[in-house]
């Protein structure tokens, strides 16, 4: 079968290298980091597309200042929720 | 940053392998294929875990009847929205 990707991943991996060293994190351990990623990209509704068509378009579209927000709001919340109880 | 992957893939993946030829698609290409799988995913919520701690215990309960019946019908509305305008 032809390989689909969620281009969510995407957005949440740019803003999440971004903002990572100022997010209140009680611990910026590898395995924290990679507990707050997946705990955003479940609070935030996926967005799969076949590879590669349209993968592009929807990057774009999450993008937008709107989109980065809502992202930026999931990630502030898998990081207090990761914070309360760390299993690094 | 340590991996993460959305189980879900796997729960549908088996199910879209089991059905596929007894779901009313209106073509079976592997395009139209993708576009299921890919569409399925975006209706269902996401289960991101931290590879590989605690894929299996996500995995078994993704296996249960009811989670095979919400996905089930992610799958047959996919089909319905795919086979009325193929992309392949």
């Amino acid at each position: 079968m032809q390989r689909v990707h969620n281009v969510m991943e995407d957005a949440v991996t740019d803003l999440l290298q971004q903002q990572w060293s100022n997010l209140p994190a009680s611990c910026h351990c590898d395995g924290c980091k990679a507990d707050v990623y997946a705990l955003t990209l479940n609070r935030l509704k996926p967005h799969y597309v076949r590879m590669p068509v349209g993968s592009m378009y929807v990057k774009a579209h999450l993008m937008t200042v709107q989109s980065r927000a809502t992202i930026l709001t999931a990630l502030t919340e898998s990081v207090k929720r990761v914070s309360a109880d760390p299993h690094h």
